[in-house]
């Protein structure tokens, strides 16, 4: 099936959700530290869905199933400074837009009824002001007709096309591919410090043609949950957790974690945390399938992981109980997954409202306030499965937890597990009519084959 | 010398340029496909030579010689996700300012006398208006105090310190082992694209903790000056020009640009036209002394150039004359180079303020009009010297270009020069007392050294 074809759908989906016409906007590039050094430019993921190509500066008009694309040809100078490109009509005819206008005629294309969603640049945000003359922010205050496309939007992006599915599965072999040299260039070298590690992981992706869906995190302390530094040197006995996926040059993402020890062997304390975080990982892939509520694969998880830690005498009480009272919570202190499509959080840009069915929103529980997603399942969903443990100090040595879980946790034995700071197990698993498939199953995930990889055998 | 000794020299020389008190912001980060997904931050270089570490979101006073730090504490919340960092206070002290105080306590420094500089977030933008309560746009609208902290800052950073010095000679060892890196993995690979020796050379930035400078340029087609695709396949009889640089972890930059044939050895026409643009090269770096101006380097560029294609006999003329009708623009239609410091481009999101002398602009000319630099060289400046040959078919095929300088070059010789589509070799240079210093002298640049590293030997 060609893009055009892919999209020609996609828009035909929208029209029988939605009445009112819709402008999306790719966005612009924004400055680093001047305007001509930009960051990287990335598409806005609502625009890349209907128009499929990374386009910088364009609008698409969507209504009735037609598809109109305005954005201006390079002009001499561009062409000059910045090489050749496909002109408006031959973009237009490879995403099979009717129409293909310059942006100064977008303003004909405006009235009352029309559709739209803001997206993340400040310019572009401007100029969607300007041209609609009205706020764009997500709230009570909110468009009617903007809520309707949001809505509409999140319908169709919950479940993947196969063009989506593809270039998910592209971004995951890739990452697969990322993830097996990172181990590998962990058992090749002496002294490295994370960034070592990072990059060469990242080579892989950025020498596939893709970028990284996000910042990676590589580090040695894998409690701290959002980790952007690498510059800690790998001791013998850490493990280093690496959450790295790759982006598509359409935008689709990946998302894998992995954890491995620098030694390339676990220790017995690390091997029994390994196992348990791995249990909990396995335990949700077996029950994922349509119908099935992710909180309840959450609430698996955390069962899972409550039971093990009884058994090895970290946690003290019921499995139940404990997870009841949110015991599991000081080790897993995050949701076991989210969406994933054409942002790694996909659909995060509208806040909770792709994430949580209508009607639902966040727990104020310790154990569940995190969870990003809560839904039932349905065949085409892509979401990702992330149990973990951590010592997060900031969680251990607090006050109140300490106070609270006196009883449930054995202080002196947790001790003994000091080496295991930080582990996370993660997948992409796409729901199928049949229960799931795990996009990223090329990586392993055993504890004798992680060490394998680690150790560069 | 520590970095709070430096920065209150740097203090210090502001005061002796400046009376008013000034605010500088760090910014913050901004986002990329939704507002948790961000852009790596990079902290405003103004802030970061003055306050020397790359902080976000934070903010400094400074008032004769005195330096004020604001920014708030991490909460409990931030700590659990992101790890233990530094206090405000331990800050503080690692940069020698006397005062550490919440954002919240920044109006009461704000007076009609401060001045300061606009960053290039549009959140952070926001709450600069905010507070000072006026525009921040550089134009003859601007606050009297804001143009004269401008030409201060202008005029300390125009030339550097040892501690800038130092940085600057970091990113540059590391550029060049990217470079060296690069070539040689242009030799171990078959069927490649230019995505994998752009991933190899970016790896070795990131391994060294540091980030790219700006968006790298690894090219078969460097012909197109601005060439951000990394997509083609590297062909036999290609060049590759790889302008790619590194950033320290404080924001210092480098920016080196080398050519190297594919195969390992250039053909006859890439070795003429190679040594050419090397033998502009080094006259300018032969010339360059505290009181040559910039321009006449430029100018000396043009004329070896010109000079070279009389002789290879694809420009017809004498020199001097085609240089004063601009014909070497034809194949060079660039500046020789620009200000290198906390920017690749270093202070350019003042305009031509830093890179033009006062009462100077930019020339109409053809030949002059991209000229990033027209001041006379000082001691301390740090300038990129990198000529170059392209054939730009939006400059070789342009109906004006060609009538004007149909009789001044030899379109039936210029065909046999078809393999050379872009070469160009840019070093890093420190003015220095006695003349000039190549930061970046470690990567070969005669032609004979290129070929063997190219070639893996």
């Amino acid at each position: 099936m060609t893009l055009a074809t892919t999209l020609k759908t996609r828009r035909q989906q929208l029209a029988q959700h939605l009445d009112a016409p819709v402008l999306l906007w790719s966005g612009q590039s924004t400055p680093r530290n001047f305007p001509a050094n930009t960051h990287p430019f990335r598409t806005n993921s609502h625009f890349l869905y209907f128009a499929g190509l990374p386009l910088e500066n364009a609008v698409i008009h969507l209504a009735d199933g037609h598809l109109t694309l305005f954005m201006d040809d390079a002009t001499p100078a561009q062409a000059l400074w910045h090489g050749p490109s496909p002109t408006r009509n031959e973009l237009a005819h490879r995403i099979g837009a009717g129409k293909a206008l310059p942006l100064e005629d977008l303003n004909r294309f405006v009235d009352e009824q029309v559709a739209t969603l803001r997206v993340q640049d400040s310019a572009t945000v401007a100029q969607q002001k300007q041209l609609l003359n009205r706020s764009l922010a997500i709230n009570k205050q909110s468009q009617q007709q903007d809520l309707a496309l949001l809505q509409a939007i999140v319908q169709l992006r919950l479940c993947h096309d196969d063009h989506g599915l593809t270039e998910i599965r592209r971004a995951a072999g890739v990452s697969v591919m990322a993830h097996k040299t990172g181990m590998t260039a962990t058992a090749l070298n002496n002294n490295l410090t994370e960034a070592h590690i990072r990059a060469a992981m990242e080579q892989v992706i950025m020498a596939h043609g893709m970028t990284c869906a996000y910042n990676s995190i590589v580090t040695v302390h894998g409690e701290v949950l959002h980790n952007n530094h690498y510059h800690h040197p790998l001791g013998e006995n850490d493990l280093i957790l690496a959450d790295v996926g790759a982006e598509t040059e359409t935008g689709w993402a990946s998302d894998i974690t992995r954890t491995w020890p620098v030694s390339g062997k676990f220790s017995s304390t690390q091997r029994d945390i390994y196992d348990l975080v791995l249990a909990a990982h396995d335990a949700c892939i077996e029950m994922a399938k349509p119908g099935v509520e992710y909180r309840e694969l959450h609430l698996l998880a955390c069962r899972t992981l409550a039971t093990g830690l009884v058994d090895l005498g970290i946690l003290v009480g019921q499995p139940d109980d404990l997870v009841e009272q949110d015991a599991h919570a000081l080790f897993f202190p995050h949701g076991v997954g989210h969406l994933l499509g054409l942002d790694v959080h996909d659909m995060e840009d509208l806040g909770d409202l792709a994430g949580y069915a209508p009607g639902r929103s966040r727990s104020e529980r310790f154990g569940l306030g995190f969870l990003r997603l809560d839904r039932p399942l349905q065949a085409g969903m892509v979401v990702t499965i992330e149990p973990g443990f951590y010592q997060v100090p900031g969680i251990l040595a607090d006050k109140g937890n300490c106070d609270r879980y006196a009883n449930m946790v054995n202080w002196d034995r947790l001790t003994q597990f000091s080496d295991v700071r930080g582990i996370r197990i993660e997948d992409d698993v796409l729901i199928t009519e049949q229960g799931c498939d795990v996009l990223t199953a090329e990586l392993p995930t055993q504890a004798h084959e992680i060490e394998t990889l680690a150790a560069g055998e």
